[in-house]
């Protein structure tokens, strides 16, 4: 349990400055890029990729943004260490599994980071706070041509940013909102609207990115193609199609507040808080549905015992490793759900 | 809405005062009497009928526990009026829906009254909280030999009492207890209890008696058989099959108290209490069964924003009946459910 200072970190990307956060939680955008001339990851030899490691370490010093950043080798880390990076969204689960000579930077107030050794050698990563594509996209920019001037990043007039995957070649670019649509999706209205995104070129996808459940109308929202548009481009189309999902959202909001499906909806959010306010034992997946209940009653402006910050702190915090590394020590899932629950109790408490 | 008045009348047997309140709410005993040289109710003309419900007023006026008491008829009344005194156990479904020339005499506190031309001419019914069937047999005797000093009882040296029912014949006794089992349905045991329950003739009904579902573990049990046995011993040997099933009960909830089921219990019960103190909007069916609950943790210590002569309160007042009694209007069930919650919220706040 190395990273438990972490706890105290303030995340940036979970305050509620920014654009219509009380629908996007955060806007992320990655960079996927590789050294010339080596194997990709998965076919690396120890030796490789711990020279990719060092010597993206060594780089990511000499950057502004990293300078006094965190530096971590998995291979050093405990699984609960792993996992609670998995949960800040700062490592991906297969970089978990298949741990060795992988390695990652924290940037401060976790808003920009690098992962390495993942699919790709390198990739770049920039969190902030509500719909901010584009303010991200400078920012991560920046670390780029700073990273660029010591590494050998391979590139191809025609092709882009080559990449382990081709779906990432080009800009090498993914840009992603999480967003919260509790309002559509009781309305009925995401199964479709999720359909027209895809045909668009866009991907929807759970709390934790690909392959995992949308709980509590928690979605990603990311860009499918990295090839063809510019960087700017990609950006402007997700940044766009999002600010109409946002207003869509808001709308459906307003009618779900107004009688006749006000006190319908009033009971549900109510008896939400109800429940966090005295379970004795939750799971992560039903807190996240009445977590996300509580969010839409207080974007209403209702009477909540907690504002968005503390409820987007709340998600973090009820997370499996989160709640272990708060605990002080592992626990089984039966007994993690009693510490969730006294966790939330205390932060409903007024 | 004639009886609105009633909402502010203490009713005696929702006290706590009494043996194993925790566990038996009220007693009750009822005997059936009839005129002799008089046809039962059913086949009863007009005429005949209202005269019997006179009758009975004037010898109950002439009683010590009936003199003060409320004298009502069910035709000068509203149909709400009548799903009242349902609710409140002083009428019988049947009597509502045939009310004319019926009628009822409700004493002090609820805790004495007559029901007239329901199946039979005259039902005394005694009611107490707690555990007492003893008690209150004496007080009905006294009630009964006070109105058969002046009305024509039907008794037959070998059937004893007759009855319009032959299973009410003998006695016209049935003694009766409701009983709130949480713990015993909650370890699976309520099955084959009340099954063995039936073997030694005793039946067991829902929280309104014949024919009623028992919702949030609330049992009425009473005895099967009046003709045999005298009243005396009908009454010891449901006392002291209650005072087993007491005990069974309170060691349960003692077994559910402690590890490894109270984490269990702890969190099932609080879940309850957020429920109700937090919903827009609940059924009568659900309120009982979370009312249970609160009374489970209240009868183990726990700390609880309501006691439990509360919670029997909330039980009665918290009937569709009683709801539009408080509102002041005929509401739809929709309606009452708003009505409902609010109440209890109301009453959970400390």
């Amino acid at each position: 349990m190395q990273l438990n200072n972490m706890l105290k970190f303030k995340m940036g990307w979970i305050q509620v400055r920014g654009l219509h956060t009380d629908v996007v939680l955060s806007s992320r955008i990655r960079l996927a890029r590789n050294f010339s001339q080596r194997p990709f990851p998965h076919n690396g030899a120890v030796k490789t990729l711990k020279a990719t490691l060092e010597a993206s370490f060594e780089a990511a010093k000499k950057t502004a943004g990293l300078a006094a950043a965190a530096y971590l080798k998995l291979e050093e880390m405990e699984d609960l260490d792993r996992q609670f990076l998995i949960e800040r969204h700062l490592i991906s689960p297969e970089m978990a599994k298949n741990y060795s000579s992988r390695g990652g930077v924290v940037g401060d107030k976790e808003m920009l980071s690098l992962r390495i050794n993942e699919e790709d050698h390198l990739r770049l990563q920039g969190l902030e706070p509500g719909l901010s594509l584009s303010s991200l996209w400078k920012a991560l920019n920046t670390l780029e041509e700073e990273l660029a001037r010591t590494l050998p990043l391979a590139f191809d007039e025609k092709w882009g940013y080559l990449t382990a995957c081709p779906t990432n070649a080009g800009t090498g670019l993914r840009a992603s909102c999480l967003v919260h649509l509790p309002a559509l999706s009781a309305t009925r209205q995401t199964a479709k609207l999720l359909e027209e995104l895809s045909r668009i070129g866009l991907v929807v996808r759970g709390f934790y990115g690909e392959g995992t459940q949308p709980y509590g109308d928690f979605f990603q929202i990311s860009n499918a193609i990295s090839l063809g548009p510019k960087e700017e481009d990609i950006i402007d189309n997700i940044q766009r199609v999002l600010k109409s999902l946002v207003d869509h959202e808001k709308e459906s909001r307003m009618i779900l507040a107004r009688p006749p499906h006000k006190s319908k909806l009033e009971d549900r959010v109510y008896r939400s808080l109800g429940i966090l306010s005295q379970a004795r034992s939750i799971s992560f997946e039903e807190t996240m549905q009445h977590l996300s209940r509580l969010r839409l009653g207080v974007s209403l402006g209702w009477e909540m015992p907690v504002d968005l910050h503390q409820i987007n702190e709340l998600l973090i915090l009820s997370q499996p490793a989160h709640i272990q590394m708060i605990e002080g020590s592992e626990l089984d899932a039966g007994a993690r759900d009693l510490v969730r629950a006294t966790l939330i109790r205390k932060k409903l408490e007024r």
